[in-house]
């Protein structure tokens, strides 16, 4: 990736390439698809797009990055700032559980499959899933270091959490019956009923999640 | 599939040919894999596997149908005779976790991406999955009828179980810390306090079940 296309990577129309993209690698195949078939989803011509992409081949890496960063802009970043890890917990389920209901969820499942990456992209995608998956796990430690957590492994509960925060990029509809957010208050409701003590529940449904 | 090959299915040779076969594909992607790859995986030469398997081309199709048929002979068929809506939850949940982490969750994970099916392959894929879903879904109707679900939407509720019964299959080690049984006592803990009232839980607690 071009360090002046990483520095676009935050607008709008490097976004839409990027979840136009990864929908139709998730349809038809990486192998199959052509950066003409990305083009023309997008009305674009070929020329135009490589204005965006450097090559099919860091593509791949390209979106997958780019669901990382989004994920660390949209819920890492603000949910750090935020002490208490009921608060903490509950913004990262519903925040995290709307982001990957985006575009059809294509590049939260393209992050989680990880094919045709090379050994050294793997590893840092890896790295860095990693690194959210402790952050995770530490909001669960200082929850069951409080009192407040059920009896709970903390690391199976930090899987099966982010099972049910990722599966919406699966089976989410925009024309469903229910909002993403709405859905998003449905998993929280089952996460912390299933995860938190009963009085650390109440506690946390009075609290106003405010981002910073 | 020819009919004597589908009547082998059951066979544990027939099923450590569509486990290793859905390893290789999920790790080099169903182009890059060649019949040759799967044999050699095997020990087996390229004939000997062309007694148990059709074609590279129907190989996609014949695993997630073994992954669909696996499902129903060891989660769906016993849990019909189960006549109370939470012991019989209890028992899918289990069973389908530790059918899951089986083969390090290859076949669960080709089931659920259904890449490069042909439209007739995929229409009877999802139907198969529909009506899994639609069984897991009536259980907490069920539940719901009899008061003993707490106050969630039953359509994401069964989404959100889903995967967490369905992402050990992403993550579970053979050699980790936790047995896949542990791991899918963690699960139904974890379900049961975020889906059912507490009278119920402690209610189901006390229930052994019994295979059919």
């Amino acid at each position: 990736m071009k360090a002046q296309k990483k520095s676009t990577a935050n607008n709008e129309r490097q976004a839409e390439i990027y979840r136009t993209a990864a929908e139709i690698i998730l349809r038809k195949g990486y192998d199959a698809t052509s950066v003409n078939d990305i083009a023309n989803a997008l009305g674009m011509t070929k020329a135009g797009l490589y204005h965006y992409i450097s090559g099919k081949k860091e593509l791949l890496f390209d979106i997958m990055n780019y669901g990382m960063e989004e994920l660390d802009r949209e819920v890492v970043t603000p949910a750090r700032a935020i002490n208490d890890a009921g608060a903490r917990l509950r913004f990262m389920i519903i925040h995290h559980a709307i982001l990957v209901t985006r575009g059809q969820g294509a590049v939260t499942i393209l992050v989680d499959e990880m094919p045709a990456l090379t050994p050294a992209q793997n590893r840092e995608i890896t790295r860095h899933k990693r690194a959210y998956f402790d952050f995770l796990r530490n909001t669960l430690k200082q929850l069951k270091d409080e009192g407040k957590l059920l009896d709970v492994d903390t690391t199976a509960a930090t899987f099966t959490l982010l099972g049910m925060v990722l599966w919406p990029s699966r089976w989410f509809k925009h024309d469903g019956a229910l909002s993403s957010e709405q859905v998003a208050e449905e998993i929280v409701k089952i996460a912390f009923q299933g995860l938190l003590r009963p009085a650390s529940r109440a506690a946390q449904r009075g609290l106003k999640v405010v981002k910073n």
